[in-house]
């Protein structure tokens, strides 16, 4: 029913994501969201958490690690530095195209634009191809859509088939990334009261498996790193991840980004975070969500 | 005295490094092993790697760690694939200078080519001057080199004062990184049979304070990092290091690259290793090696 029969609806979401229409976040936010979803396209993933924190957007998705890859180090960052928690997650399957106008043929092909990280998963088809130079550009689903705008003759691009699909373009060859096991881990954003408001929500849900994602420093000592992860092992809490990230400031110090199966608030977990307090010099919780599949 | 006159001297040095002439690979090098040496410049750092396998190259030197970005990742996947000791290490103050032509002025500047992440450890230097495009290139000397060559009037590049000096150009802004705490860390690398062959020269440093780095993966059990750093912890071991990698064809499976202090045939150490060969699927010393200031 509309807003203009008097029932106030919910607010219509707005996701803001990094890159062009057709990128790979976009593909995320509806896979988390539905297909309905408003979106918000940012140049930069400063953009992305600026929007969402500023309320130009309802939410925000970004990728956080890559299995070929590794992290997005950008993104830990602004994780830290932005106050906007983590509230769901998902993965999606990465398949790279080679893409290019309609008429091109392969062999015109020269040169090759795409996110710098979408070209070091395509080595194999650069190592078979060296006539091909690879140009790193802003981003996957842009760089279509600067080939197609600047109408290049000798240019592909790489992106996804919804890239394609959007703007009109061929795919040339199709799935040429080095590995099938190639997956991006995303996270949803909100801002704080999006959390807050929906406390009892989160507690219907407990049955579920869920996610604690946080980042803590260690106080410089032999062993901090041993002693900061058995607050977990003797909970017996498992992690599924630990990414170290070098402090700023403080060279060869670092700061550990780590998530563990649980919920943030049970009884063991909150144990294990006043635990880990006790010996760290900072501690803060990211976020806590459903496990994705 | 020279080897006409019937003296064998030691092989000539040639240290390969990615990047051109200029490039802070090169002031590492120098740094390890003095002002004389030879130099092979690589376009990749996998040429790098393949360089000193094949005996073009009698060591190499790569980047491995910057205190701002990161681990330089795909140089762990490298140490991880060839086999190539890490022999010496060292760090070297990153100082950004943007270089043009002579004759250019500030106002000009349209564009800067350089290095990701060169280009991501001047983000402040870009906030302040949004008419500046940031233009990825694959080298920082190579980027000044570039705008040499093609006689640029609108561009800049961003690299070290010895890449200004190296090709005649001119430095219009030094330092111009966003944190003066810029270090990289450098590996010198060498064929396996130089390490043999140097055994007993290693054991007279014995006083000297030592590093070992390793790479290993867990089982994929509860714990079962908290268990391997057990072993470290156990016997007093520092770690100074710890970095995650994905597995390739494994999604959500990880690598441990550590680095410890200590020499791996120290009895600890050498217990250490033992026992986490008991708890890993798989494990490798990357080498031992004195202790950088």
């Amino acid at each position: 029913m509309s807003q203009r029969r008097g029932r106030v609806g919910p607010k219509p979401e707005k996701i803001a994501f990094q890159g062009e229409r057709g990128a790979f976040s976009e593909e995320a936010a509806r896979k988390l969201l539905g297909p309905e979803i408003g979106l918000l396209a940012c140049e930069r993933f400063e953009d992305v958490f600026r929007s969402l924190k500023e309320g130009r957007a309802t939410g925000a998705v970004i990728p956080i690690e890559n299995t070929l890859h590794g992290p997005v180090y950008e993104n830990y960052d602004h994780l830290q530095n932005f106050d906007l928690p983590i509230v769901a997650e998902t993965s999606v399957r990465i398949i790279h195209n080679l893409i290019a106008r309609k008429g091109t043929k392969f062999s015109a092909i020269r040169r090759v634009f795409s996110h710098q990280v979408a070209l070091n998963q395509c080595l194999q088809f650069f190592a078979q191809n060296r006539q091909i130079e690879r140009v790193p550009f802003y981003d996957t689903a842009g760089s279509v859509k600067m080939i197609m705008e600047e109408g290049l003759e000798d240019a592909g691009a790489i992106a996804s088939a919804v890239a394609a699909e959007t703007y009109g373009a061929r795919i040339l060859r199709r799935s040429i990334e080095d590995d099938r096991q190639n997956f991006t881990r995303f996270f949803l954003l909100r801002r704080p009261e999006w959390v807050r408001g929906r406390g009892r929500q989160g507690a219907a849900d407990a049955g579920a498996e869920w996610k604690t994602s946080l980042v803590f420093s260690t106080r410089n000592l032999p062993g901090a790193l041993f002693r900061a992860l058995a607050v977990f092992a003797l909970r017996d809490l498992s992690l599924t991840k630990i990414e170290s990230r070098p402090m700023r400031g403080k060279p060869w110090e670092y700061l550990f980004y780590l998530d563990f199966l649980g919920r943030a608030d049970s009884p063991p977990a909150s144990n294990a975070l006043n635990h880990l307090q006790e010996l760290s010099d900072y501690l803060r919780v990211l976020g806590c969500y459903p496990k994705g599949a």
